[in-house]
C-alpha cells in the first residue's frame, strides 16, 4: 500500500484542499470591513458566531497569507487580507509595555491582558513575513522589537498573572523553547546571526535533551529547572500533537546544520510519540496522556483535535524526505487516511477541528478562540510542497 | 412507576450508600498520617497517584466530616478526622493577607496563591461547622474571618490576577452569589443577625433577578454590571449543574423565609433547566450549553459529570418535598435511575466522576484537583434524610 503511493496525486489532493477550499474559506468569511481584523469564530457554515478577536488568530492568519504571498504567488489579494489583519494589530493589538493583548473586543478595545507570551510569538512571525511580502521596514522593526521583547520575558512569560507561587515548585514549560525552534528560523534574516545562533542552540538543546526524556523517549510538558522530572500533574503532562509539531521545527533546524544525528533523533521521538499516543480502539492521536499512565486533569483527553493530525502530517513526511525511513510513510498513510476521513467538512467547506474519541464532531465550528487560518493551511502548503519534492526525487 | 415509590427503601439505598461505601472508602485512603491534611488523589481503588492538597477539598472534606458529626451522630473517629484536615489548613493554607491558598505541596508549601475565592468560601464552610462539633472559639473565629474577608474581596475575588482588562467587558460571576446563598445559612449562628439578613437578601435577589434571564428561563453565569446579557462566550454560558445546585440553596432559604413564591421559582427554574440540559440521545445532563446554541468554548461540554446529577438529586426531592410537584418525582426517578446505573464503582467502591457523553467512564479516578469528599456523600445525606421525611408524612 505505501510502496505505491503516488507523491504526484496526493500532491494535487493537498494543493486542491488548499486553494480550493480552505484558503477560499478565510477569504470569504473571516475579514471584518468594518473594524479591521479577522473574524476567527466561523460556525460550520462560516457565519461568524462571536465577534471577539484573539491575538494569536489574528497574527497567525497575518502570517499565513504573507506566507501564501511569499512563497507561492504574489496575489495582490492575499497581501490586502495580510495587511487587513496587520493594520488591526498593530493598531489595537499591544499595551503600553509592547506586550501583545490575548484578546480585544471586535472594535479592538483590549479584553484580555497580556498573559500570554504566543500571543507575541504569532505577532512576530505575522510581521516578519509581512515585512519581506510588503517590502516595509516598519513592519520588520515590530517583529524585531516583539521578538526581543519575548526573550526578556522568557524566563517569566506569564509575568504578574503567575499563580505559582515563586520556590516552590519553579517549573519550565516546553512551549516556549518549542515555539523559538520555530520563531529564530522564521525572521532569521531579520535578526543578527549571533542572536539567531544562540537561540537556536539553546532550543534544540532545550527540546531535545531538557524536555526529552531519556528513560521514556517523550517528551514532557514541563521540567524542574535542571531538566529533571517532576512527579506532579504538571511534571507528568504529555501534549502528544506539541511532541510531534516541535520535531519538524527540529528537522527544519537539522537541515539548516545539516546535523543528521539530529534529523534521526527527531524521527526516533515523532516514531515513539505515536507509537505511544495513537488510540488503539478508535484510532487517532490523544490530546494528552500521562507519562506514568495515571489521571489527566484534562477532560478532553481523549479527544482528536485537527492541528495534532495535521502538525504529524508534516513531520512524517519530512522526515520520509530526509531519512527515508519506511516507518515514516507507513505511519503517513495511517494518519493521513484519518485525517482526510474525519475532518474535512465535505458540506461546507474547511475542516472540522474537535472530533470526540470515536472520531465524532463534537464541536461544529470552522474557528473558534483557538482555531483559525493556521494549522489546516499551513499542514496542506507543506504537505503539498514536500510531495512534490518526494515526486521530482 | 413515580407514584409507587417506596421512599422507605429508598432511603436506605441513600443510606448504606454513605455510610457503607462512601465515607468508609474516605476514612480508609484520605488521611495523610505522615504530614497531616487528606489526600484527594485517589485512582479507581483508592490508591494515592498525586500528593498535592488542594485547599477546596481540603475544606470541603473537613466540612463533610463535621457535618456528620453534628447532624448524623457524635462518632469520635469523624471529629479526629475533621480535626486532622483542619490542623493542616490552619497551619498552612493562609498567605501573609489571611487569603486561602489555591492548592499546597503535600508537606503544606504553597503551591498556587490565593486566586480562588471559592477556597475561601469552602474553608470557611470547614471551620463553621468544625467550631460546632468541637465547641472551639479558635475554629469559629477562623469562619467568621474568612467569610468577611470573602464578603470584602467580592467586587474582584480574583484580585491581581484577574486578566480582564479594567472596563472593557466588567461580567460578574454568578457562582460567588451562589456559594453566598449556601454559606451565609451555614454560618448563620455565628454571624450578626443584620449580616446575614443582608447577605441573604441581596443573594437571593443576585440568583433569581439578575442571573435569572426571564427570557430563556434560564440562569446565566455571567452577567453585565448591570444585570444586562453580554452576548460573549462568558455571557451565553450556562452550566446546568451550577443552577441546579442553586435552586436547592434557594430552597433551602426559601424555607427559611416561608417564602412559598420563591419556592416556586426554584423549582420552575429547575424543572425548565432539567428539559433544556437533559441529553435526549444518551440521557444525562450536560456539563456546558450555549444560551443561544452556538458553540462553546468548553471541549467537555458534553460529558457526564457526578456532581451535577447528585446536585440534581437534591434539589428535585428538596423541590418535591416542599411542593409536592409531581414534574420533581418524575425528573427524580429519571436523575435518580441515570445516576445509579452509572455513577457508583461496583468493584472498587465509590463513585466514578467524570463520563464522557455515552456515560461511559472517562477518567477512572474517585478523587483528584475538583473531585474529593463532599458531593456524593453530601447529596446522599440530604436525599437520605428528604426520604426520611417523606416517608414520614
Amino acid at each position: 500500500m505505501v510502496m505505491t503511493m503516488n507523491f504526484k496525486q496526493l500532491a494535487e489532493l493537498y494543493k486542491n484542499e488548499l486553494l480550493g477550499n480552505v484558503i477560499p474559506f478565510w477569504e470569504k468569511h473571516s475579514g471584518d470591513k468594518e473594524y479591521g481584523g479577522f473574524f476567527t469564530c466561523l460556525d460550520r457554515e462560516g457565519k461568524v458566531y462571536d465577534t471577539d478577536k484573539f491575538v494569536w488568530l489574528q497574527g497567525r492568519q497575518v502570517w499565513m497569507f504573507s506566507t501564501l504571498f511569499n512563497n507561492l504567488e504574489n496575489r495582490d489579494r492575499w497581501l490586502e487580507i495580510a495587511e487587513h489583519g496587520a493594520g488591526f494589530l498593530e493598531k489595537y493589538g499591544r499595551d503600553e509595555n509592547g506586550n501583545w493583548y490575548f484578546s480585544l473586543t471586535r472594535e479592538g478595545k483590549p479584553l484580555i491582558a497580556a498573559y500570554n507570551i504566543f500571543s507575541d510569538c504569532f505577532a512576530t512571525m505575522a510581521f516578519g513575513q509581512l515585512s519581506k511580502a510588503a517590502r516595509n521596514d516598519r513592519y520588520a522593526e515590530i517583529a524585531v522589537s516583539t521578538f526581543k521583547n519575548i526573550i526578556a520575558r522568557s524566563d517569566n512569560p506569564k509575568g504578574k498573572y503567575n499563580k505559582a507561587v515563586t520556590g516552590t515548585r519553579p517549573l519550565k514549560s516546553f512551549s516556549l523553547p518549542m515555539t523559538l525552534c520555530n520563531l529564530s528560523l522564521e525572521i532569521e534574516k531579520l535578526l543578527d546571526k549571533n542572536l539567531v545562533n544562540e537561540t537556536i542552540d539553546r532550543c534544540i538543546h532545550e527540546v531535545m535533551e531538557v524536555f526529552y526524556d531519556r528513560d521514556f523517549w517523550l517528551i514532557r510538558e514541563n521540567v524542574n529547572p535542571d531538566g529533571s522530572f517532576s512527579d506532579s500533574f504538571e511534571g507528568r503532562l504529555l501534549n502528544p500533537g506539541h511532541a510531534i509539531e516541535a520535531m519538524w521545527f527540529i528537522i527544519d533546524l537539522a537541515e539548516r546544520n545539516q546535523d543528521q544525528g539530529l534529523l534521526k533523533k527527531a524521527v526516533d521521538i515523532t516514531l515513539h510519540t505515536l507509537d505511544y499516543s495513537w488510540d488503539k480502539q478508535f484510532d487517532g492521536i490523544y490530546y494528552f496522556l500521562d507519562i506514568k499512565g495515571k489521571p489527566v486533569q484534562q477532560l478532553e483527553w481523549d479527544q482528536k483535535l485537527w492541528w495534532v493530525h495535521v502538525e504529524a502530517l508534516i513531520t512524517l513526511l519530512k522526515g520520509y524526505y530526509h531519512t527515508k525511513n519506511p516507518a515514516c510513510l507507513e505511519w503517513f498513510q495511517k494518519v493521513h487516511d484519518y485525517t482526510w476521513s474525519h475532518f474535512p467538512d465535505q458540506q461546507y467547506g474547511e475542516w472540522f477541528g474537535y472530533l470526540n474519541r470515536r472520531g465524532e464532531v463534537l464541536l461544529p465550528l470552522k474557528g473558534g478562540k483557538w482555531k483559525g487560518c493556521f494549522h489546516v493551511p499551513r499542514g496542506l502548503y507543506q504537505v503539498w510542497k514536500i510531495l512534490e519534492k518526494l515526486n521530482e526525487s
